[in-house]
Protein backbone atom coordinates (compact mmCIF):
# COMPACT_ATOMS: atom_id res chain seq x y z
CA UNK A 1 0.00 0.00 0.00
CA UNK A 2 1.55 3.50 -1.10
CA UNK A 3 -0.63 5.56 1.42
CA UNK A 4 -2.08 5.29 4.83
CA UNK A 5 -5.26 6.13 3.05
CA UNK A 6 -4.81 3.45 1.02
CA UNK A 7 -3.74 1.16 4.50
CA UNK A 8 -6.92 2.42 5.98
CA UNK A 9 -8.78 1.23 2.98
CA UNK A 10 -7.33 -2.36 2.80
CA UNK A 11 -8.23 -2.14 6.84
CA UNK A 12 -11.92 -1.56 5.86
CA UNK A 13 -12.35 -4.17 2.81
CA UNK A 14 -13.50 -7.59 3.10
CA UNK A 15 -11.02 -10.05 3.87
CA UNK A 16 -11.31 -11.77 0.16
CA UNK A 17 -9.97 -8.23 -0.89
CA UNK A 18 -7.28 -7.67 1.54
CA UNK A 19 -6.45 -11.46 0.64
CA UNK A 20 -6.34 -11.35 -3.53
CA UNK A 21 -4.62 -7.74 -3.13
CA UNK A 22 -1.44 -7.74 -5.42
CA UNK A 23 1.05 -4.65 -5.29
CA UNK A 24 3.02 -3.32 -8.46
CA UNK A 25 6.72 -3.68 -8.23
CA UNK A 26 9.47 -1.69 -10.58
CA UNK A 27 9.96 -4.08 -12.55
CA UNK A 28 6.46 -4.49 -13.82
CA UNK A 29 5.67 -7.65 -11.84
CA UNK A 30 3.25 -7.91 -8.94
CA UNK A 31 3.52 -9.22 -5.48
CA UNK A 32 1.69 -10.70 -3.05
CA UNK A 33 1.54 -12.85 0.20
CA UNK A 34 -0.38 -15.62 1.01
CA UNK A 35 -3.43 -15.09 3.45
CA UNK A 36 -3.56 -17.55 6.25
CA UNK A 37 -7.91 -16.81 6.71
CA UNK A 38 -7.82 -18.85 2.89
CA UNK A 39 -4.70 -21.21 4.11
CA UNK A 40 -6.07 -24.89 2.73
CA UNK A 41 -3.97 -28.23 3.62
CA UNK A 42 -0.51 -27.24 2.61
CA UNK A 43 -0.80 -24.42 0.42
CA UNK A 44 -3.30 -21.82 -0.31
CA UNK A 45 -6.80 -22.50 -1.32
CA UNK A 46 -7.00 -22.70 -5.27
CA UNK A 47 -9.74 -20.77 -5.48
CA UNK A 48 -7.41 -17.69 -3.85
CA UNK A 49 -4.57 -18.20 -6.03
CA UNK A 50 -6.95 -18.31 -9.39
CA UNK A 51 -8.52 -14.89 -8.78
CA UNK A 52 -5.02 -13.41 -7.68
CA UNK A 53 -4.31 -14.80 -11.53
CA UNK A 54 -7.02 -13.03 -12.88
CA UNK A 55 -6.45 -9.84 -10.58
CA UNK A 56 -2.77 -9.56 -12.02
CA UNK A 57 -4.30 -9.48 -15.58
CA UNK A 58 -7.00 -6.73 -13.92
CA UNK A 59 -4.42 -4.75 -12.85
CA UNK A 60 -2.69 -4.39 -16.17
CA UNK A 61 -3.18 -0.95 -17.48
CA UNK A 62 -3.38 -2.21 -20.73
CA UNK A 63 -5.78 -4.51 -19.96
CA UNK A 64 -9.58 -4.56 -21.99
CA UNK A 65 -12.59 -6.26 -22.06
CA UNK A 66 -13.34 -9.02 -19.41
CA UNK A 67 -12.25 -12.38 -18.69
CA UNK A 68 -13.42 -15.70 -21.14
CA UNK A 69 -11.22 -18.43 -20.38
CA UNK A 70 -8.94 -19.02 -17.66
CA UNK A 71 -6.97 -21.67 -16.82
CA UNK A 72 -4.77 -22.31 -14.24
CA UNK A 73 -1.81 -24.87 -13.80
CA UNK A 74 -0.54 -25.64 -10.26
CA UNK A 75 2.86 -26.57 -10.98
CA UNK A 76 3.92 -26.22 -6.66
CA UNK A 77 2.28 -26.18 -3.19
CA UNK A 78 2.65 -22.10 -2.94
CA UNK A 79 4.66 -21.56 0.58
CA UNK A 80 3.59 -19.55 3.12
CA UNK A 81 4.54 -15.71 2.72
CA UNK A 82 5.63 -13.22 -0.45
CA UNK A 83 5.66 -14.14 -4.35
CA UNK A 84 5.44 -12.53 -7.52
CA UNK A 85 3.46 -12.48 -10.34
CA UNK A 86 4.02 -12.02 -14.10
CA UNK A 87 1.00 -10.97 -16.59
CA UNK A 88 2.24 -10.99 -19.98
CA UNK A 89 0.32 -9.76 -22.71
CA UNK A 90 0.42 -12.37 -25.67
CA UNK A 91 -1.43 -11.11 -28.41
CA UNK A 92 -4.41 -8.42 -28.42
CA UNK A 93 -6.51 -8.09 -31.38
CA UNK A 94 -9.52 -5.45 -31.42
CA UNK A 95 -11.98 -6.90 -28.83
CA UNK A 96 -9.66 -9.87 -27.45
CA UNK A 97 -6.57 -10.15 -25.26
CA UNK A 98 -4.29 -13.18 -24.67
CA UNK A 99 -2.27 -12.97 -21.24
CA UNK A 100 0.23 -15.65 -20.04
CA UNK A 101 0.95 -15.32 -16.27
CA UNK A 102 3.40 -16.81 -14.05
CA UNK A 103 3.38 -17.13 -10.19
CA UNK A 104 6.78 -17.29 -8.83
CA UNK A 105 8.30 -18.18 -5.34
CA UNK A 106 12.02 -18.34 -3.54
CA UNK A 107 15.23 -17.25 -4.97
CA UNK A 108 15.53 -19.20 -8.10
CA UNK A 109 13.02 -17.90 -8.06
CA UNK A 110 10.73 -21.58 -9.06
CA UNK A 111 7.65 -21.31 -11.00
CA UNK A 112 4.82 -22.27 -9.04
CA UNK A 113 1.82 -21.28 -11.01
CA UNK A 114 1.55 -22.02 -14.74
CA UNK A 115 -1.66 -19.74 -16.16
CA UNK A 116 -3.16 -18.33 -19.86
CA UNK A 117 -6.02 -16.41 -19.84
CA UNK A 118 -8.36 -14.71 -23.05
CA UNK A 119 -10.59 -11.28 -22.53
CA UNK A 120 -12.92 -10.24 -24.58
CA UNK A 121 -15.51 -7.18 -24.91
CA UNK A 122 -18.61 -8.29 -24.66
CA UNK A 123 -20.73 -7.37 -27.32
CA UNK A 124 -25.05 -8.16 -27.32
CA UNK A 125 -26.13 -10.99 -29.72
CA UNK A 126 -28.58 -13.48 -30.31
CA UNK A 127 -27.91 -16.11 -27.16
CA UNK A 128 -29.93 -19.53 -25.30
CA UNK A 129 -29.12 -21.06 -22.59
CA UNK A 130 -29.43 -24.97 -23.14
CA UNK A 131 -28.24 -25.86 -19.50
CA UNK A 132 -30.64 -26.34 -17.16
CA UNK A 133 -30.71 -25.41 -13.66
CA UNK A 134 -31.69 -28.12 -11.41
CA UNK A 135 -34.43 -27.19 -8.57
CA UNK A 136 -33.15 -27.02 -5.36
CA UNK A 137 -34.14 -26.06 -1.76
CA UNK A 138 -33.97 -23.22 -0.52
CA UNK A 139 -29.92 -22.30 1.48
CA UNK A 140 -31.57 -22.08 4.30
CA UNK A 141 -32.68 -25.28 3.70
CA UNK A 142 -29.63 -26.78 3.33
CA UNK A 143 -26.73 -28.37 5.45
CA UNK A 144 -24.04 -25.74 5.61
CA UNK A 145 -20.37 -27.65 4.74
CA UNK A 146 -18.29 -28.46 8.37
CA UNK A 147 -14.58 -29.50 6.61
CA UNK A 148 -13.52 -32.72 9.07
CA UNK A 149 -9.85 -31.92 7.43
CA UNK A 150 -8.30 -28.89 9.57
CA UNK A 151 -8.39 -26.36 6.50
CA UNK A 152 -9.27 -22.78 7.63
CA UNK A 153 -10.66 -21.50 3.88
CA UNK A 154 -14.17 -23.10 4.35
CA UNK A 155 -15.10 -20.86 7.42
CA UNK A 156 -14.24 -18.05 4.77
CA UNK A 157 -17.18 -19.10 2.86
CA UNK A 158 -20.79 -19.94 3.35
CA UNK A 159 -21.21 -23.33 1.58
CA UNK A 160 -24.57 -25.37 1.97
CA UNK A 161 -25.22 -29.05 0.18
CA UNK A 162 -28.92 -28.74 -1.38
CA UNK A 163 -28.07 -31.97 -2.41
CA UNK A 164 -25.10 -34.46 -1.54
CA UNK A 165 -25.05 -38.66 -1.95
CA UNK A 166 -24.14 -39.82 1.52
CA UNK A 167 -23.46 -43.47 0.28
CA UNK A 168 -20.71 -42.97 -2.64
CA UNK A 169 -23.38 -43.89 -5.44
CA UNK A 170 -22.47 -40.28 -7.16
CA UNK A 171 -20.63 -37.45 -7.30
CA UNK A 172 -23.30 -34.78 -8.21
CA UNK A 173 -23.66 -31.84 -5.86
CA UNK A 174 -25.92 -29.00 -5.31
CA UNK A 175 -24.53 -25.95 -3.46
CA UNK A 176 -25.44 -23.05 -2.26
CA UNK A 177 -22.31 -20.46 -2.50
CA UNK A 178 -21.63 -17.21 -0.83
CA UNK A 179 -18.50 -15.48 1.06
CA UNK A 180 -19.25 -15.55 4.73
CA UNK A 181 -19.03 -11.87 5.04
CA UNK A 182 -21.19 -10.88 2.60
CA UNK A 183 -19.78 -9.50 -0.58
CA UNK A 184 -21.07 -8.61 -3.79
CA UNK A 185 -20.02 -11.00 -6.53
CA UNK A 186 -17.49 -10.18 -9.20
CA UNK A 187 -15.33 -11.90 -11.61
CA UNK A 188 -12.90 -12.14 -8.92
CA UNK A 189 -15.05 -14.20 -5.96
CA UNK A 190 -16.34 -16.07 -8.84
CA UNK A 191 -13.36 -17.40 -9.65
CA UNK A 192 -12.81 -18.50 -6.30
CA UNK A 193 -16.03 -20.51 -6.36
CA UNK A 194 -15.11 -22.10 -8.94
CA UNK A 195 -12.84 -24.56 -6.62
CA UNK A 196 -15.46 -24.37 -3.70
CA UNK A 197 -16.38 -27.60 -5.38
CA UNK A 198 -14.98 -30.51 -3.01
CA UNK A 199 -13.13 -33.17 -4.85
CA UNK A 200 -15.17 -35.72 -6.31
CA UNK A 201 -13.75 -38.73 -5.16
CA UNK A 202 -14.37 -38.15 -1.57
CA UNK A 203 -18.02 -38.78 -3.07
CA UNK A 204 -17.37 -42.17 -4.24
CA UNK A 205 -15.17 -43.30 -2.11
CA UNK A 206 -14.77 -43.80 1.78
CA UNK A 207 -10.92 -43.54 1.89
CA UNK A 208 -9.93 -40.20 2.23
CA UNK A 209 -6.85 -40.38 0.28
CA UNK A 210 -3.86 -37.43 -0.64
CA UNK A 211 -5.74 -34.88 -3.56
CA UNK A 212 -5.03 -31.64 -4.94
CA UNK A 213 -5.76 -29.72 -8.13
CA UNK A 214 -3.64 -29.79 -11.39
CA UNK A 215 -5.48 -28.03 -13.43
CA UNK A 216 -8.15 -25.44 -12.99
CA UNK A 217 -10.39 -24.49 -16.24
CA UNK A 218 -13.12 -21.59 -15.82
CA UNK A 219 -15.69 -20.22 -19.06
CA UNK A 220 -16.79 -16.82 -17.99
CA UNK A 221 -20.35 -16.44 -19.63
CA UNK A 222 -21.47 -12.86 -18.28
CA UNK A 223 -19.63 -9.73 -18.44
CA UNK A 224 -18.62 -7.78 -15.64
CA UNK A 225 -21.58 -5.46 -16.07
CA UNK A 226 -23.91 -8.27 -15.98
CA UNK A 227 -22.18 -9.77 -12.85
CA UNK A 228 -22.75 -6.25 -11.20
CA UNK A 229 -26.64 -6.67 -10.97
CA UNK A 230 -26.10 -10.22 -8.93
CA UNK A 231 -25.48 -8.29 -5.82
CA UNK A 232 -24.26 -10.78 -2.68
CA UNK A 233 -26.69 -13.33 -3.34
CA UNK A 234 -25.76 -16.97 -2.81
CA UNK A 235 -24.78 -18.53 -6.47
CA UNK A 236 -25.89 -22.00 -6.73
CA UNK A 237 -23.56 -25.10 -8.29
CA UNK A 238 -24.11 -28.20 -9.94
CA UNK A 239 -20.53 -30.21 -9.68
CA UNK A 240 -19.75 -33.99 -10.82
CA UNK A 241 -17.23 -35.55 -11.90
CA UNK A 242 -16.56 -38.30 -14.98
CA UNK A 243 -14.05 -40.22 -14.03
CA UNK A 244 -11.13 -41.26 -11.59
CA UNK A 245 -8.10 -43.40 -13.75
CA UNK A 246 -4.09 -44.23 -12.32
CA UNK A 247 -4.15 -41.18 -10.56
CA UNK A 248 -5.73 -38.36 -12.07
CA UNK A 249 -9.71 -37.54 -11.95
CA UNK A 250 -11.99 -35.01 -13.33
CA UNK A 251 -14.97 -32.08 -12.36
CA UNK A 252 -17.06 -30.17 -13.58
CA UNK A 253 -19.88 -27.56 -12.63
CA UNK A 254 -22.02 -25.19 -13.42
CA UNK A 255 -22.16 -21.89 -11.41
CA UNK A 256 -25.97 -20.34 -11.84
CA UNK A 257 -26.37 -16.92 -10.65
CA UNK A 258 -30.16 -14.74 -10.32
CA UNK A 259 -32.67 -15.66 -13.07
CA UNK A 260 -31.45 -18.47 -13.91
CA UNK A 261 -27.92 -16.85 -15.77
CA UNK A 262 -25.23 -19.26 -16.21
CA UNK A 263 -22.44 -17.40 -14.86
CA UNK A 264 -19.51 -19.91 -15.41
CA UNK A 265 -19.06 -23.14 -16.25
CA UNK A 266 -15.47 -24.82 -14.72
CA UNK A 267 -13.50 -27.97 -15.24
CA UNK A 268 -10.58 -29.45 -13.19
CA UNK A 269 -8.08 -32.44 -13.15
CA UNK A 270 -6.86 -33.37 -9.92
CA UNK A 271 -4.26 -35.63 -8.86
CA UNK A 272 -5.11 -38.35 -6.19
CA UNK A 273 -2.82 -41.28 -4.15
CA UNK A 274 -3.30 -45.01 -4.08
CA UNK B 1 13.77 -34.01 -42.58
CA UNK B 2 17.60 -34.61 -42.02
CA UNK B 3 18.09 -37.26 -44.57
CA UNK B 4 16.73 -39.48 -47.81
CA UNK B 5 15.53 -42.33 -45.56
CA UNK B 6 14.02 -39.68 -43.43
CA UNK B 7 12.27 -38.43 -46.45
CA UNK B 8 10.86 -41.67 -47.96
CA UNK B 9 9.66 -42.79 -44.39
CA UNK B 10 7.40 -39.12 -44.15
CA UNK B 11 6.36 -39.95 -48.05
CA UNK B 12 5.30 -43.15 -46.57
CA UNK B 13 3.47 -42.16 -43.77
CA UNK B 14 -0.02 -41.38 -42.66
CA UNK B 15 -1.25 -38.29 -43.66
CA UNK B 16 -1.78 -36.82 -40.07
CA UNK B 17 1.70 -38.17 -39.36
CA UNK B 18 3.00 -35.83 -42.34
CA UNK B 19 0.92 -32.74 -41.33
CA UNK B 20 1.93 -32.68 -38.00
CA UNK B 21 5.74 -33.16 -37.88
CA UNK B 22 7.97 -30.62 -36.87
CA UNK B 23 11.71 -29.98 -37.59
CA UNK B 24 13.77 -29.11 -34.70
CA UNK B 25 15.86 -26.31 -35.61
CA UNK B 26 19.23 -25.19 -33.72
CA UNK B 27 17.75 -21.85 -31.54
CA UNK B 28 15.76 -25.10 -29.95
CA UNK B 29 12.56 -24.27 -31.43
CA UNK B 30 10.49 -26.26 -34.07
CA UNK B 31 9.62 -25.24 -37.49
CA UNK B 32 6.41 -26.48 -38.89
CA UNK B 33 4.35 -26.01 -42.00
CA UNK B 34 0.63 -25.77 -42.48
CA UNK B 35 -1.15 -28.61 -44.26
CA UNK B 36 -3.63 -28.16 -47.51
CA UNK B 37 -5.55 -31.17 -46.56
CA UNK B 38 -6.41 -29.91 -43.09
CA UNK B 39 -7.02 -26.42 -44.06
CA UNK B 40 -10.35 -25.23 -41.92
CA UNK B 41 -12.35 -21.62 -43.44
CA UNK B 42 -9.32 -19.26 -43.18
CA UNK B 43 -7.05 -21.20 -41.17
CA UNK B 44 -5.73 -24.70 -39.99
CA UNK B 45 -8.13 -27.03 -38.48
CA UNK B 46 -7.87 -26.39 -35.11
CA UNK B 47 -7.30 -29.84 -34.09
CA UNK B 48 -4.23 -29.98 -35.93
CA UNK B 49 -3.17 -27.04 -34.20
CA UNK B 50 -3.31 -28.49 -31.51
CA UNK B 51 -1.67 -32.11 -31.93
CA UNK B 52 1.06 -29.42 -32.78
CA UNK B 53 1.32 -27.68 -29.88
CA UNK B 54 1.34 -31.64 -27.77
CA UNK B 55 3.86 -32.81 -30.73
CA UNK B 56 6.03 -30.02 -29.86
CA UNK B 57 6.91 -31.40 -26.31
CA UNK B 58 6.31 -34.80 -27.34
CA UNK B 59 9.75 -34.10 -29.09
CA UNK B 60 11.53 -32.52 -26.43
CA UNK B 61 14.23 -34.08 -24.95
CA UNK B 62 13.22 -33.80 -21.64
CA UNK B 63 9.75 -34.40 -21.68
CA UNK B 64 8.06 -37.19 -19.07
CA UNK B 65 5.27 -39.38 -18.76
CA UNK B 66 2.03 -38.60 -20.63
CA UNK B 67 -0.24 -35.77 -21.47
CA UNK B 68 -2.45 -35.11 -18.33
CA UNK B 69 -3.89 -31.67 -19.71
CA UNK B 70 -3.66 -29.50 -22.40
CA UNK B 71 -5.25 -25.63 -23.09
CA UNK B 72 -4.53 -24.30 -26.57
CA UNK B 73 -5.67 -20.81 -27.04
CA UNK B 74 -6.09 -19.86 -30.43
CA UNK B 75 -4.70 -15.96 -31.04
CA UNK B 76 -5.05 -15.25 -34.07
CA UNK B 77 -5.78 -17.21 -37.14
CA UNK B 78 -2.76 -19.18 -38.91
CA UNK B 79 -1.43 -18.05 -42.11
CA UNK B 80 -0.61 -20.62 -44.53
CA UNK B 81 3.07 -21.77 -44.41
CA UNK B 82 5.95 -21.91 -41.90
CA UNK B 83 5.11 -21.36 -38.46
CA UNK B 84 7.75 -21.47 -34.69
CA UNK B 85 6.82 -23.59 -32.02
CA UNK B 86 8.65 -22.73 -28.74
CA UNK B 87 8.01 -25.55 -26.04
CA UNK B 88 9.57 -24.35 -22.86
CA UNK B 89 9.58 -26.39 -19.64
CA UNK B 90 8.00 -23.99 -16.77
CA UNK B 91 8.55 -26.52 -13.94
CA UNK B 92 8.91 -30.10 -13.42
CA UNK B 93 7.92 -32.28 -10.22
CA UNK B 94 9.22 -35.89 -9.59
CA UNK B 95 6.24 -37.09 -11.53
CA UNK B 96 4.32 -34.41 -13.49
CA UNK B 97 5.82 -31.65 -16.14
CA UNK B 98 4.42 -27.70 -16.45
CA UNK B 99 5.29 -26.55 -19.95
CA UNK B 100 3.90 -23.15 -21.58
CA UNK B 101 4.23 -23.64 -25.47
CA UNK B 102 3.67 -20.61 -28.08
CA UNK B 103 3.32 -20.69 -31.73
CA UNK B 104 4.82 -17.70 -33.73
CA UNK B 105 4.82 -16.22 -37.34
CA UNK B 106 5.11 -13.74 -39.31
CA UNK B 107 8.31 -11.37 -39.08
CA UNK B 108 8.46 -9.61 -36.04
CA UNK B 109 7.26 -12.62 -34.74
CA UNK B 110 3.22 -12.60 -33.78
CA UNK B 111 1.96 -15.13 -31.16
CA UNK B 112 -0.84 -16.90 -32.95
CA UNK B 113 -1.03 -19.80 -30.26
CA UNK B 114 -1.14 -19.21 -26.28
CA UNK B 115 -0.80 -22.83 -24.97
CA UNK B 116 -0.18 -24.45 -21.65
CA UNK B 117 0.05 -28.34 -20.75
CA UNK B 118 0.91 -31.10 -18.26
CA UNK B 119 2.26 -33.88 -18.27
CA UNK B 120 2.29 -36.74 -15.80
CA UNK B 121 3.53 -40.54 -15.06
CA UNK B 122 0.77 -42.65 -14.06
CA UNK B 123 0.36 -45.63 -11.82
CA UNK B 124 -1.93 -47.96 -11.06
CA UNK B 125 -4.50 -46.51 -8.44
CA UNK B 126 -8.44 -47.11 -7.42
CA UNK B 127 -10.41 -45.77 -10.03
CA UNK B 128 -13.53 -45.55 -11.14
CA UNK B 129 -15.69 -44.13 -14.22
CA UNK B 130 -18.81 -42.63 -13.21
CA UNK B 131 -20.03 -40.85 -16.52
CA UNK B 132 -21.99 -43.51 -18.65
CA UNK B 133 -21.25 -44.24 -22.27
CA UNK B 134 -24.73 -44.21 -24.38
CA UNK B 135 -26.06 -47.25 -26.24
CA UNK B 136 -25.69 -45.95 -29.98
CA UNK B 137 -25.86 -47.40 -33.67
CA UNK B 138 -22.51 -48.53 -34.88
CA UNK B 139 -20.93 -46.65 -37.38
CA UNK B 140 -22.30 -48.69 -40.24
CA UNK B 141 -25.79 -47.31 -39.35
CA UNK B 142 -24.70 -44.00 -39.03
CA UNK B 143 -25.11 -40.76 -41.63
CA UNK B 144 -21.73 -39.54 -42.53
CA UNK B 145 -20.71 -35.65 -41.75
CA UNK B 146 -20.54 -33.52 -45.68
CA UNK B 147 -20.12 -30.76 -44.42
CA UNK B 148 -22.09 -27.75 -45.92
CA UNK B 149 -19.07 -25.31 -46.21
CA UNK B 150 -15.58 -25.16 -48.33
CA UNK B 151 -13.83 -27.15 -45.51
CA UNK B 152 -10.92 -29.40 -46.41
CA UNK B 153 -10.26 -30.75 -43.29
CA UNK B 154 -13.56 -32.99 -42.70
CA UNK B 155 -12.26 -35.39 -45.89
CA UNK B 156 -9.28 -36.60 -43.64
CA UNK B 157 -11.79 -37.84 -41.29
CA UNK B 158 -14.79 -40.18 -41.01
CA UNK B 159 -17.24 -38.64 -38.58
CA UNK B 160 -20.52 -40.28 -38.46
CA UNK B 161 -23.11 -38.94 -36.69
CA UNK B 162 -25.73 -41.54 -34.08
CA UNK B 163 -27.34 -39.24 -33.12
CA UNK B 164 -28.31 -35.63 -34.02
CA UNK B 165 -30.97 -33.14 -33.72
CA UNK B 166 -32.54 -31.73 -37.02
CA UNK B 167 -34.76 -29.22 -35.46
CA UNK B 168 -32.59 -26.99 -33.52
CA UNK B 169 -34.07 -28.72 -30.37
CA UNK B 170 -31.23 -29.27 -28.90
CA UNK B 171 -27.44 -29.30 -29.35
CA UNK B 172 -26.32 -33.02 -28.14
CA UNK B 173 -24.90 -34.68 -30.90
CA UNK B 174 -23.04 -38.95 -30.40
CA UNK B 175 -20.72 -39.43 -33.44
CA UNK B 176 -18.18 -42.03 -34.49
CA UNK B 177 -14.66 -40.48 -35.51
CA UNK B 178 -12.22 -42.00 -37.15
CA UNK B 179 -9.05 -40.79 -39.28
CA UNK B 180 -10.30 -41.83 -43.28
CA UNK B 181 -7.55 -43.28 -44.00
CA UNK B 182 -6.91 -45.78 -40.75
CA UNK B 183 -4.82 -44.97 -38.40
CA UNK B 184 -4.05 -46.21 -34.75
CA UNK B 185 -5.38 -43.62 -32.03
CA UNK B 186 -2.59 -42.37 -29.92
CA UNK B 187 -2.64 -39.01 -28.09
CA UNK B 188 -1.77 -36.80 -31.16
CA UNK B 189 -4.88 -37.94 -33.13
CA UNK B 190 -6.90 -37.94 -29.90
CA UNK B 191 -6.21 -34.78 -29.88
CA UNK B 192 -7.25 -33.65 -33.24
CA UNK B 193 -10.14 -35.64 -32.62
CA UNK B 194 -11.37 -33.21 -29.52
CA UNK B 195 -12.24 -30.77 -32.45
CA UNK B 196 -13.66 -32.64 -34.37
CA UNK B 197 -17.24 -31.67 -32.73
CA UNK B 198 -19.22 -28.94 -35.03
CA UNK B 199 -19.76 -25.66 -32.85
CA UNK B 200 -22.81 -26.48 -30.78
CA UNK B 201 -24.63 -22.94 -32.16
CA UNK B 202 -25.10 -24.77 -35.47
CA UNK B 203 -27.12 -27.01 -33.91
CA UNK B 204 -29.53 -24.83 -32.14
CA UNK B 205 -29.76 -21.54 -34.45
CA UNK B 206 -30.89 -22.49 -38.26
CA UNK B 207 -28.33 -19.01 -39.16
CA UNK B 208 -25.01 -19.77 -40.31
CA UNK B 209 -22.86 -17.27 -38.51
CA UNK B 210 -18.79 -17.19 -38.48
CA UNK B 211 -17.76 -18.89 -35.55
CA UNK B 212 -14.32 -20.06 -34.15
CA UNK B 213 -12.82 -21.92 -31.30
CA UNK B 214 -11.12 -18.94 -28.83
CA UNK B 215 -9.71 -21.91 -26.32
CA UNK B 216 -9.59 -25.66 -26.08
CA UNK B 217 -8.91 -27.49 -23.28
CA UNK B 218 -8.49 -31.46 -23.28
CA UNK B 219 -8.27 -33.80 -19.90
CA UNK B 220 -6.37 -37.43 -21.43
CA UNK B 221 -7.21 -40.09 -19.15
CA UNK B 222 -5.41 -42.99 -20.63
CA UNK B 223 -2.05 -43.26 -20.88
CA UNK B 224 0.12 -43.48 -24.23
CA UNK B 225 0.73 -47.46 -23.25
CA UNK B 226 -3.61 -48.09 -22.19
CA UNK B 227 -3.92 -46.16 -25.87
CA UNK B 228 -1.84 -48.15 -27.69
CA UNK B 229 -4.57 -51.29 -26.96
CA UNK B 230 -7.23 -49.04 -28.94
CA UNK B 231 -5.94 -49.79 -32.70
CA UNK B 232 -7.87 -48.15 -35.33
CA UNK B 233 -11.57 -48.22 -34.24
CA UNK B 234 -13.43 -45.32 -34.19
CA UNK B 235 -13.17 -43.13 -31.32
CA UNK B 236 -17.15 -42.22 -29.72
CA UNK B 237 -17.92 -38.58 -29.01
CA UNK B 238 -20.58 -37.56 -26.69
CA UNK B 239 -20.99 -33.92 -27.21
CA UNK B 240 -23.22 -30.88 -26.32
CA UNK B 241 -23.18 -27.33 -25.30
CA UNK B 242 -24.85 -25.45 -22.57
CA UNK B 243 -24.74 -22.21 -23.29
CA UNK B 244 -24.50 -18.61 -26.11
CA UNK B 245 -24.45 -15.46 -24.83
CA UNK B 246 -23.11 -12.36 -26.13
CA UNK B 247 -20.59 -13.31 -28.33
CA UNK B 248 -19.44 -16.44 -26.27
CA UNK B 249 -20.64 -20.19 -26.30
CA UNK B 250 -19.23 -23.17 -24.97
CA UNK B 251 -19.35 -26.96 -25.70
CA UNK B 252 -18.08 -30.20 -23.71
CA UNK B 253 -17.43 -33.90 -24.97
CA UNK B 254 -16.68 -37.26 -24.01
CA UNK B 255 -14.34 -39.40 -25.85
CA UNK B 256 -14.92 -42.88 -25.50
CA UNK B 257 -12.83 -46.12 -26.76
CA UNK B 258 -13.08 -49.57 -26.09
CA UNK B 259 -14.60 -51.34 -23.31
CA UNK B 260 -16.69 -48.25 -22.08
CA UNK B 261 -12.93 -46.61 -21.49
CA UNK B 262 -13.17 -42.52 -21.03
CA UNK B 263 -10.26 -41.72 -23.66
CA UNK B 264 -10.66 -37.97 -22.88
CA UNK B 265 -13.05 -35.13 -21.99
CA UNK B 266 -12.83 -31.83 -24.12
CA UNK B 267 -14.16 -28.47 -23.32
CA UNK B 268 -14.09 -25.37 -25.63
CA UNK B 269 -15.12 -21.96 -25.67
CA UNK B 270 -15.78 -19.84 -28.96
CA UNK B 271 -16.74 -16.83 -30.21
CA UNK B 272 -19.53 -16.11 -32.68
CA UNK B 273 -20.95 -13.47 -34.63
CA UNK B 274 -24.17 -11.89 -34.19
Amino acid sequence: MSNAADAAKAAAAHPFDRAVALESIPDGRLRGRTNESYWNMISPFGGMTAAMVLNAILQKPERQGDPVALTVNFAAPIQAGEFFVEARMARANRSTQHWAVTIVQGTTPDVVVNAIAIFGVRRPTWGDTEAVRPSAPDPEASRRFQPTMPMRWPAMYDVRYARVSNDNTDSLTHTWIRDAEPRNVDCLSLTAYCDTFAPRIFFRRPLLVPVGTVSLNIYYHVSAEDLAHHGSAPVFGVAHGQVNRKGYGDQHAQLWGQENTLLATTHQMLWYKE
